[in-house]
């Protein structure tokens, strides 16, 4: 797909000449050692250096961006912190990479409207800091969190720990502003309740820079509980711990958070970060209840009972605010920590119907021997959104050609579980060959007409989340003959 | 709009042709007096007598009628229990309605995975009773539950008096099923979280049957809770009790419910439920906690604390689950009540940021001067979403225009303070020129993009919900020229 260098030295001037009149000094990028450092996102198993990087300030230097972007038919690619995981910045290599990091401004918050107005590169955790004097916080937490910004996290629909009780990003968004791919100023939803007419919002939240460049987010907020406990429970068999994550939901409890880490996870992390995990357990589960202490105590009570009754060997709740984030920073340091166990990963993120969990971490045993490698588990269990993390090597090309087939075996048990190969990373370029199989061809080319009638001319973030028929027919020729294909076949541009 | 007479004879004939072949016995109605009674739904002030009715029986049936009136360029209107108030299933007079009322089963309840999977005419309900046996309920419940259906409170993104802790029919919903204008079979969501891709799940859940016609849903079920106590709060004041809300919210409480009657409401409705309102009040609350008992008796302390800090000249907690049933049977009864108040009313459906109720409450009464009309206010206050009935006589065609006015006037100030013109009763044929004021050109464009690429011949449900540039165009001018004009541009075909 890259232009040889000729045209492409060419086609830099052209793109170069248009922009910089439009943005401050030092805001356009496209020397190779200024661009380097946006070739990938947290995926960081494809690169693709961009051709330029712009760094707009104002709205009116995105909308001028965009504008002459499309005059010259260049493709745009937006990118808040870099920390998403299905490679949804990945650049473009004859493309400008638009980064969103200077809009960073806290623009409102309302404690009696109970909402933040923030700019797309206000970090997550930032928004509850700047809501905690009102005792309020914005509840969708990704692991991520200290790094990632709304703007990314409205892109890609981000879940967290606490979003089984409170809901995904989708269910926290009350209004979106933003431009579309001609430049032009676009907001959906608004400071009230719903939409009239197509419900232009929940569209947007997860389109994953597809359909619009977002710019401001007005989210909601919610009280700061009084108090949160947090239950720590071992099981010494995988399918009792799944069958527990049932059991507490199914007894009519919400949880705040309920989380479950196999063995391989837990030693890793527990080296990391000394959370006092079991380290003899084949699985623990967190099980979080926040509320006021009198709900917390009664809720607590119930659920321990449960761990108990589903066969819990150890279950121990957080005595004091200091213990209960020990218990939770090892399941949010889960990723780095898999550092130690090997010099790559691959983080998968499908989600399976909850009362599979079990049969569904069988089955990632058994490919560990298919694929013979290693896989670590962390599943927001509540949630039934599995964060399965295979270990390789990516200097092995062999390594990563199993891990690659490993991973779309995982998604497409999912899908056949009646579950889907994305709880909340996105499609990006990492899954784009499992939406093959998720979606029939009639869906994608829904949802192609859709991409159409908000970027008719294909310029934002082209060539991800949905597959041509021709990438899927391909798809299904290889996966005939010669069993998974998967992301061997994801342009490198 | 409507066909000269012979022209209109041909065209049923080669309909009920098509049709009958595909339908069992008495599944088709032709003869007017079969199809007068589906000449409106809920907003009775506009009516047409359909074309056909088709009452198919089967999602086969439904497909095959789809695709007949595809092929013949026939539009479809459907119809679930005909209770919407915006007149979402107003017939086309050249059309077939498509009634879904056979589609009654419960297909299944699971406690554990807590969802239920229910045919589009299914009463909401009745999808609670059959989840009572494993203590679950669904949550958003319209005043009208006891009738209305799933699939019309899908196809409306229906509220509640719960919604305000519970969320909307979006944030109810997991999967919807059924079928495009031309027949093809669609699924969209699934049992499991998120959505891959563009979230179409979202989009058409209150997109009012322009995209596809509902046949199945799967909805999430949430524990009943063990206890509910509901508080009513009296003011002398509309500014007070106004503030009384916002004070509430502001005070971290999320309550199970919060609603807001003025006097003359109050009045209209203890005279026909004898629910102990206090008829000397400006206005009452009726705000609710749910939870366990603990939790309640918390919440009801704290929330009693904030309305009586709030002015409340009286504060009654229900004493038992009959007094507070009672307490909400004038809230649920509140439209029907209006009946002994006035021979027609209409009910507006407006939100509003909520710290703006006490002014908005004022700019209402200023209206029944300038329109010599009154009006009883009902409001989902928590939420910032109106209900005021207009009360008039719909023999008297000055007071049904005076009354479109005071509608209208009422939308648009509700957007110059920031809000939608529609909270949860859809725009359908009712709010077609307000459209034109919450929405920009360029943003009903999108929208028309977006019908066009579920239904390009427009066959679904047409001339409703977006208006055409043309429409706002003129409604602009006769704005501008004689004031507002709203509802009496409405083809009545």
């Amino acid at each position: 797909m890259t232009a040889p260098p000729a045209d492409r030295a060419q086609h830099l001037a052209r793109v170069v000449a248009a922009l910089e009149p439009l943005l401050p000094a030092h805001a356009l990028l496209w020397q190779r050692e200024d661009t380097v450092p946006y070739e990938c996102d947290g995926l960081t198993a494809y690169r693709q250096v961009p051709l330029a990087v712009a760094l707009p300030e104002t709205e009116d230097q995105v909308a001028a961006v965009l504008k002459a972007c499309h005059g010259l038919g260049v493709p745009v690619v937006a990118r808040g912190a870099g920390t998403g995981l299905s490679g949804g910045a990945l650049p473009h290599a004859l493309g400008v990479t638009l980064s969103l990091a200077r809009f960073n401004r806290i623009v409102d918050v309302d404690p009696v409207a109970r909402t933040a107005v923030v700019q797309c590169g206000v970090r997550n955790l930032a928004i509850s800091e700047a809501a905690a004097p009102h005792g309020l916080y914005y509840a969708p937490d990704p692991s991520s969190q200290i790094a990632c910004t709304i703007g990314g996290n409205v892109a890609e629909n981000s879940g967290g720990v606490h979003c089984l009780k409170y809901g995904l990003t989708l269910h926290n968004v009350l209004r979106v502003r933003g431009f579309t791919a001609d430049g032009e100023l676009v907001e959906f939803g608004s400071g009230a309740l719903d939409c009239p007419g197509l419900d232009l919002l929940t569209l947007v939240v997860g389109s994953e820079g597809m359909l619009a460049v977002i710019t401001e987010v007005t989210v909601k907020l919610v009280p700061r509980p009084v108090v949160a406990r947090c239950i720590m429970a071992s099981f010494d068999d995988l399918r009792k711990a799944g069958a527990a994550v049932a059991n507490v939901i199914a007894a009519g409890i919400i949880p705040a958070g309920l989380e479950m880490m196999d063995k391989p996870m837990t030693a890793a992390v527990e080296d990391f970060v000394h959370a006092g995990y079991d380290l003899d357990a084949a699985a623990i589960l967190l099980c979080e209840s926040d509320g006021t202490p009198e709900e917390v105590a009664e809720e607590i009570d119930r659920m321990l009972e449960v761990m108990i009754t589903s066969g819990a060997t150890r279950a121990e709740v957080s005595r004091d605010e200091a213990q209960r984030l020990r218990f939770w920073s090892g399941r949010k340091n889960a990723f780095p920590a898999s550092g130690r166990m090997s010099p790559d990963y691959m983080c998968m993120d499908s989600t399976i119907p909850r009362h599979r969990l079990a049969d569904m971490l069988q089955a990632i045993a058994g490919m560990e021997t298919k694929y013979g490698l290693r896989c670590a588990n962390v599943f927001h269990a509540g949630d039934g959104n599995l964060h399965p993390l295979i270990l390789y090597d990516a200097n092995d090309p062999d390594q990563l050609h199993r891990c690659e087939l490993f991973g779309a075996d995982i998604l497409e048990t999912s899908v056949a579980m009646g579950g889907t190969v994305t709880g909340e990373h996105g499609v990006g370029v990492e899954k784009l060959s499992s939406m093959c199989v998720q979606f029939s061809p009639a869906e994608r080319e829904r949802m192609l007409a859709l991409k159409h009638a908000f970027d008719p001319e294909g310029l934002l973030n082209p060539g991800k989340v949905i597959p041509t028929l021709n990438r899927c027919a391909e798809y299904g020729k290889m996966h005939v003959r010669r069993g998974l294909l998967a992301f061997a076949e994801i342009p490198r541009f």
